[in-house]
Order: C-alpha cells, then structure tokens, then sequence
C-alpha cells in the first residue's frame, strides 16, 4: 500500500483538481457532529464517472483508501477519511442532466443536492419528495438510504432511485436498474448499492422518480398532553388510511430547543408537525378527519399553514432541529441517534428513551419521523467531557438495545458510518457474515470507505 | 459431487418427506409454459427452517443441485432443476405466524399463497395487495420480484416485504430487515434476496407489509379506437395524480382470447381494465375524472362493475388471460414475455412488438399492467414445430431488443428463470461481473437454482 504513489499517479490525470493543501484536507477533515476531525492526504475533485473510474483504478492498484463525500451533513462520520488516502469530493458532479416529465423521472449527478433539483424542477410541476432536513447531495442521500419527512407517504431513497450508474473499486463502470418503473431482472444491484456509504461503489448519476407537485397543501402544529397522546394519533391517524405527507413529532425539550433559537413561544409540549397534499377537497377531508382524531387524543393550540411563506417557516423550524438543540446547551456537541421500531412500540420506546436519558443525566431533545416509527434524540455532549462521553454511550447503547428488543433498527435514516458499527453484529447476526462477504466480493482490497459500516470479523 | 450420496444423507433427516417416486419427479419436472420437462432426482418437503439448513448443508458437502419451489407457477421455468438433485418443495412450510394489525405486517411461511393469506386477513380489514394473477406462493413471489395488477398502486414484492429469514447455500440461517418501516443499517440483503430466484439462499420466512381494505371500490372496462388511444389514456391519468389501483390494457387479439374462453361477446378492440380504491367520495371522484379523461381519447363502452361479484368476475377474466390465451390456438403452448419500458415509450414498444409477430406469423395476444409500463404477449406456439419456435424466438428477441432500446427491461415481473438469460448480458453490460461476484461470494459451489439467472462468463 502506497498512498503517496497513488497520489503521484492522481495528480497526472486530475492536475489542480488533486490537491494536498491544509486547508482543503482540513475542511475535509470535518462532520457536523462529535467525531473527531480525520483529514484526508489529499482531496480529488473528479467531474466524470470516466475519471473517478481512473481514480479508483489507480487507489486500487496502490491499496490507497477512498471515501467519497457528497455535501458533509452526515451524522455518522461516514465522508470521514480515517485511514486517510483520498477524499473524493463529488460536488463539482452536479449537474441535473435529464428531466423526462412524461415519464416523471430524472437523471442527475451525485453532487447535485435536493434543493437545487427542486429548484430546477419548479416549472416542471414536479419535485422530488425526499427531505432529510440538511440540503444533501443526491448521492450521498443515495449512500446512506436517506428519508426524512416525507417518506410516510413518498418513501425513503430506497424507492425513489430507478437506476444509478457507479464505479466499482477495480474501476469498472456499471450501470444498475434502468428508467422502467419496475424490473425482475437479476440481482437488485440498484437496492443493494444504495444504503451501501461507499463501502461497494462510488455512484456517479442517479435516475430519481419524481412526483407530482400537490395541487393543493396544507400544515399545521398541535401540542399534546404527552407523548403517548401524540403518538396513540400518528397510529390512528395511519390506520385509517389518512395519507399524511408529513408527520412529525417534537418533545417538549425540542419546543424549548427551538424557542431559545427561532425566538419563538410554543408552549413547551409534545407537538405534532403535520401536512396535507391533495386536491382542494382532499386537503381540506383529510386536515378535518386528521383535527376531529388528534383531538380526541387530547390535542389543542392548533395552527394553520395555509400560505406557502407560513409553511415553510413551520418546515424551516423543524429542519433546523439540529441546530437549534445546539441552543440547549451552548457549546457542546450534538450526538445523533436515530433508531426505528414498530410503531405499535413507539410510545415505549421514547418513554424508554426520555427516562434513559433523564436516568443518565443527559439533555437529548427528541424529534422524530414518527409516522414511520423512526425518531431522533439530539444528545448534548462535550467531547473533551469524558464521563459526560461514556454516559452519552450508554445512553447509545440502551436506546440500541430497546430498539433491538422491539422489533426494530439501530438506524432508520442517518446509516452506519462510525456511529453505529457497534451494534451492527447484534442487529444482524449471522447475516453479518452475508455483507462481509458481498463488500470481499465486489472491494476485495478494502480500499472504499474503509472503517465503516462493517464490524471487523 | 454425489447427488446420491446426498439423497441418502436426506433421507436421514427427512424419512418418507424426501421421495424419488417417479410421479413425485415428474410432477417437479412439469411447469405452466414451454419449457421441457427436468425432474429432480429427489424430492424434498422441509418443514422448517433448521430442516432447510440441514438440507443446503448436506447438498454443500455433497455438490448436490437445489431448486426451491413454491406453487410452480413461474413462467420463466425457474423452478425446473434442470441439472438434476432436490426439488425443495416448500408448500409445507405454509403457515401464517403473526398479524401485527396496528403495525399493519403479518409474517408468514414461504409456501403460503397470496389467496391463502388474504382469506385470513379477511376479518381484520387489511390485506396484502400484491397479485401476479396466479395464486403463487408467497416465498415464490418474493423470489422472482413478482407484481402484477396492483404494482401501480400498491408497489411490488420489493416494496411490500419488510424482513426475510433464509438459509444460504452453506446453510447458515439468517435474517435480513426487521418489522420496522425503514432502515439504513448496513447493506439492503432484503432486497438482494428479492428476485435472486432461489441462487442466493432459500427464502424461509417473510414479514410482509400490509395495506388497509379499502373503504370503497369501483371498477370498469372500456374500450378504445387502438392501443395509442388506451396508452395516451393511461399516461395522462397518471400524470393528474389519479391514484389507480389497476389499470390494464387487453388488446384486440386477447379479447377475442377471452370470448372463446369465458363465452363472453366483448368487442374485439382493445380495452382497459380500471379500478379504483378510496373513500366512496373519493372513489367516485376518481371514476368521475377517469371517465372524462378516458372519452377524451375516444373511450367507449363503459362497463362498471360496483358490486363485489361483479368486480371478481371481471378480474378472473383478467387473470386467466393465461388460460384464455389457450383458446386462440388450441394445442399449443404460451410462450409468457414480459418487458417494461418507460411509459413514454410504451405506445412505441406496443405498436412494435403488434408489428414484429404480425410480420413473423405469430398470435400473440398482448395484456398490460401498462400504468407500470409492462406488458406481456403470450406468443401461441408448437414446440415440436422447430420452424415456429424459431420464429418465437426472434420475436421474442427483437421485443427484447425494443425494450432495452426504449430505456427498459426484458423482464419487469417474470423473472429470468430460463428463459430471459440470453439477454442478460444486454441489459446489464458490465455490472453483471458484479452479479456473478455477488453469486459467487454467497454460493461458492453453485449448488442453488443452478443454470439459472446468470449466463455462464
């Protein structure tokens, strides 16, 4: 293994676009939450799938490690190049190259990041539904099987990828999938790279299925008594076949989280944070039956969203969660969890969760995709604090072990990357063996994201 | 490799469930199209999923050939070992194991059938919609990514399986996805073992994604001038948003299929088959703009079948389209394709492939779960007339060839089986190195569903 050879090679073929400055790998060095900084050797810029394919034909050759790295807003650490070598940064692949409205799919490059998709979408009538909060490129939401908000009615990444065109580690190009809306031909090589955190392949043009822009859309927030009271809703609410696009719940440590940030004054209560999409007479049935339940689970204050500006105030609140638990405790970290249960176990799980973390004498605001049984506590935590660092992993450990006990996953959105390698072997099991076997197949030098995901045998 | 050394260490474990009764074989050599007979040398009835590991283990040690098999139903030939060894017949394994009415998932055996399934459901208000027409098991249908009818509406096996448990070839018994909605933890073996066709493992228990009953139902049929008319019919009813649960296009030569078979007097033009599934405002909402939109295209003969009788009637017309292809030329046997284009280009690929057997002598009736973009003609043909089957051939090759030009697949829900390996290298250039590494890595001794999928490298 040779990375400085490798790099000698890179610079031949990527010129300025190979760099080994300071401050690039120091700003590649970087994540959002509370892992350590881990600098690449040098940071490639490629801008076609033909040169990351030469890229990883010569990391190959010389065992050199490469991560790609999409936007940065992982909450794992997974773009953390922490056995060094490349940091392949993908955000100069960016383009949209195909809108096929008839069709409603598009072809795009890694780099480009929702929001600007949906921007270049506005005209279309279309946009593409799935909305982790942070403005992620599509590849690396592809990566890391991405949802967020909308996936209780629009899916996660998972079913909102046709095809994807990837390099492997030895440099081969493929393409999986393809613009059809459905296909039993051979493996599902699209499912398997997608969720995989370049781990088996680096993506380099996604195929995306678009949606129809709602004609008409509706939001509003309610507070409950408690958190039961709020979810006994969400389960009711899916029961009856109500189509939420959104529905969100936020506990009352995350009201004062965004009261202390936004300046705002929610009464500090569970809340739900819930939209419509529909015709007119759609909207106005399922936001009435929605009012009629929540209310007989106690739910009062509800506020309207009717206008376009009032609806994204509402969204921006929410999906600036992550920022605004960081005015819980002021100069600390956060770190993320994100397990997903059964939403029949919802209730226990987060009363689990609020008495662990109380338990533990910890600050963890909890927000949560909760019609998908998937949420979020935020733990406040100061890296250098190491007795504060061991009780926020057992709090990990114990959110890790009720998620387990009921039913469900260590992660439902955010991936593996550092974070949850832990848990992996007590998820999986003997399946363990199976991705350890699919990552020696198709990256048997381990040069792709190494470090991650998988647990060593 | 002993495949009689194997029988007899199956016998051990088995008793009077393993047989090599010469009705026993030729009843597993048999299937629904025009494949020939392939007995296995033994069959085998597992009851368990530690008996189905015993079975792959000694089948390991031994080299033996294993072919699971559900109800037999494929069309492709997937479940014909034709390379000899044990016919694992999994209908005993047929149990449903768990209902999990607020989570909206049931868990069940392999060789339950979708029909099976859905009669026990019938009193909680859910069902499982996926509905390739015969009543397949559901173990099968997971293995060859099945869909059919409700696939526009509901998904397929890919959307609507949340967990497996499976044996693979060394017979090391995993788990793969949980009863939670989503997950990102690690790589997406759910959905790799998803249309792998019994190669990869044996599938041997599955948690399955429930939807509500509808409140109400509509259906109808029409007819159109031609099949440009039904297509443009279908695209901008998908393009408003209407949420068809069915939308199937019937040519004019499967009509008169219908008419010799069911003794009904349909004009001999081509039809769609609509359903709607909803409230019942919102059901006569849809019908009401279906309706309009349909006659804008020249829609005429308007048939609504509003009672449940009514409704089923119509839909086992649809569903033996198999059958009632029998009666166009009696004697000979279906040969099943099965492509899916993107349903800009579906009026192209329709109007084509109607050329193509035109042009090679051939009757070849066309039915469509066209809202995906896929249909099927069943080309009548002798296989004992060598020149027919010749002319099938290229058929079905040139079909092969439009779809893969239009932006398609040779197979949206078949499966390979037998009969679509020639094209596989076409539709997936190089990644299908990749499948082969992904075979190779999970099946070293090529002991499952050997001969099948993949083409020899």
């Amino acid at each position: 293994m040779s990375i400085d050879k490798a790099i000698g090679a890179l610079g031949q073929v990527l010129g300025g676009r190979l760099t080994t400055s300071a401050a690039e790998r120091d700003s590649h060095a970087a994540n959002e939450t509370h892992f350590p900084p881990a600098p690449p050797d040098a940071v490639a810029y490629p801008e076609t799938a033909a040169e990351v394919s030469a890229i990883l034909g010569i990391c190959s050759a010389h065992g050199c490690p490469v991560t790609a790295r999409g936007a940065g807003s992982a909450l794992e650490g997974h773009h953390l190049p922490i056995r060094g070598g490349i940091s392949l940064d993908m955000s100069r692949m960016d383009r949209l190259l195909q809108v096929n409205a008839e069709d409603m799919d598009a072809v795009v490059q890694p780099g480009l990041t929702r929001e600007a998709l949906n921007q270049e979408l506005r005209a279309t009538g279309l946009f593409f539904p799935v909305d982790p909060g942070a403005n992620a490129t599509l590849g690396g939401m592809a990566a890391t099987r991405a949802s967020g908000t909308t996936a209780v009615r629009y899916g996660t990444m998972r079913d909102n990828v046709l095809a994807l065109e990837a390099v492997l580690a030895d440099g081969r190009i493929i393409r999986t999938g393809s613009r059809a809306r459905k296909s039993s031909a051979g493996y599902d090589l699209t499912r398997l790279l997608i969720g995989s955190e370049g781990t088996l392949a680096v993506i380099t043009e996604l195929t995306l299925r678009l949606h129809g822009q709602p004609e008409a859309v509706s939001a509003a927030t309610c507070r409950f008594p408690d958190a039961e009271a709020a979810v006994g809703t969400v389960i009711a609410t899916i029961q009856m076949g109500l189509p939420m696009a959104r529905i969100e719940l936020v506990d009352e440590v995350m009201v004062k989280g965004f009261n202390l940030f936004h300046g705002s004054a929610l009464p500090e209560a569970p809340h739900l944070f819930v939209e419509f999409h529909g015709s007119p007479a759609g909207v106005a049935e399922q936001a009435e039956s929605f009012g009629t339940l929540a209310r007989e689970y106690g739910a009062e204050g509800f506020a309207w969203a009717d206008r376009p500006e009032d609806r994204t105030a509402l969204w921006a609140m929410r999906h600036k969660a992550h920022y605004a638990t960081g005015a819980l405790e002021p100069g600390k970290r956060t770190l993320a969890t994100d397990v997903c249960v059964p939403i029949s176990a919802l209730a226990e799980a987060l009363r689990t969760a609020q008495a662990d973390s109380r338990d533990l004498g910890l600050t963890a605001p909890i927000v949560g995709h909760v019609g998908d049984g998937n949420f979020h506590c935020g733990v406040r935590v100061d890296p250098a604090d190491t007795a504060e660092m061991d009780r926020a992993a057992e709090f990990t450990a114990r959110l890790a072990r009720t998620a387990l006990a009921l039913g469900g996953t260590v992660t439902g959105e955010h991936g593996v990357g550092l974070g949850k390698i832990k848990f992996m072997e007590a998820e999986h099991g003997p399946a363990l063996w199976a991705m350890r076997a699919l990552k020696d197949a198709l990256d048997p030098g381990n040069i792709l994201n190494p470090g991650k995901m998988l647990p060593p045998a």
